[in-house]
């Protein structure tokens, strides 16, 4: 793999990238070996329609590529996820009601995946990490956001506190997700405002500066003494308590 | 490993072991090059109160035993997860509000792990597993569930079926997840009932059969047409949102 390049595996992160029109394909590559199913068809006619090069190669191959890992027959190997910047993310949103995620150092390529993944389905438009700490975009990472990488803005920054910073300039609420916080994370509304939700990293948690800038702190109560929720779970409850908030005030109205 | 011996690495996988009391320790590794803070103190009490013994071993030793994992310095060689009988647990908790979380097939370790950890947090007594599907405790559902697996009832089952009509039989209403539902998951009053939660498998959902034992089959919606979430993501938004519901609703007594 070159540095111009990146895989996706999987059938449903690479039908996902092939619909997002956001990704440059070199070439997919199928199990001479797949069984022909409904899935395999549809990356056979989006290929076409994308001009992309189609290829049987033995599975042996396709192992090689990536291995261990669960490729279900099919890898894409595709331009690179690019970044945004988040001056235009903030410019672009403008005038609409926005939500963000930003990730402290999250290090774990399978959480990162599955909180792109839960945040696209909430709504969220943006995903901020630090080009410094924690992981980026990688193949894993497509792989278990089952291609909801290509349908959200990612944005590398060098300062996160920079980054908040802007945000808060641009009317945007912090919410900070602290399991030290004494508010709930249901008590907060988040029907009428842009919000940057910002998640810890998996053992460190939030830094102390980005939870000065906070407009709110929140916890997730738990039934137990047992505390320790997985940062991917815990993004996932809180923004999808936004969410039926939203839907929940949309009927009300 | 032997079949009656497992690995639990992780310094708080291993902490919330030892605490549990749950499980036989036969030997604890730490690295002689890990750096002592407050959890290897920890891990040092703890093992003494436990009679555990101690060794220090090389980084090279602990890399083998778990290789590519990141046990932090500590792997604790224990005695396998004890299985419990679901006629014990039902049981056990008769009496009390209960809940329990049934997988039907869910493979991913990194799920389970994730599962029983939002579980426990959530309150919930039990997790069910089928016996010849899906993936059942190992060591990386140990690590991935920071040791919550030790906090929570895992009940392995030949038939998901006969499980849940016992379950039923019991006063246990059962509730699917299920995106093609009608009923959305926060309609649901989870306050004043046993229940049981059933979660499907990563790619097939839920079999019909128990899809048709159900008193409620609901979704998650979602803001965005991208309907796609991870099954442990799923699992905590419903989960906590019961949470969510039992403390609201302690506040307004």
């Amino acid at each position: 793999m070159t540095e111009n390049s990146s895989y996706i595996y999987g059938k449903n992160a690479v039908i996902e990238a092939l619909e997002s029109g956001n990704r440059e394909f070199n070439r997919i590559l199928i199990s001479n070996t797949a069984r022909s199913d409904e899935k395999i068809e549809k990356i056979k006619e989006l290929a076409k329609k994308n001009g992309a090069i189609f290829q049987f190669v033995t599975k042996d191959k396709l192992n090689q590529l990536v291995p261990e890992a669960r490729h279900q027959g099919v890898i894409a190997q595709v331009s690179p996820v690019k970044y945004e910047d988040i001056d235009d993310f903030i410019e672009k949103n403008a005038g609409n009601l926005t939500s963000v995620v930003i990730l402290d150092g999250v290090e774990d390529s399978h959480n990162l995946g599955a909180i792109i993944r839960s945040a696209v389905c909430a709504g969220v438009k943006g995903i901020i990490l630090p080009s410094r700490r924690g992981v980026l975009i990688n193949s894993t990472v497509e792989k278990t956001s089952a291609g909801a990488v290509n349908n959200i803005s990612v944005i590398k920054v060098n300062s996160l506190v920079n980054a908040v910073q802007k945000l808060k300039e641009n009317n945007y609420w912090v919410i900070a997700s602290d399991h030290h916080a004494e508010d709930n994370y249901y008590n907060i509304n988040y029907t009428d405002m842009n919000f940057a939700l910002i998640m810890g990293a998996e053992h460190s948690g939030i830094s102390k500066s980005l939870l000065k800038l906070s407009d709110f702190k929140v916890k997730i109560p738990m039934l137990t003494n047992f505390n320790s929720l997985n940062v991917s779970n815990a993004a996932a409850i809180i923004l999808f308590e936004s969410v039926r908030q939203k839907l929940t005030a949309n009927l009300k109205k």
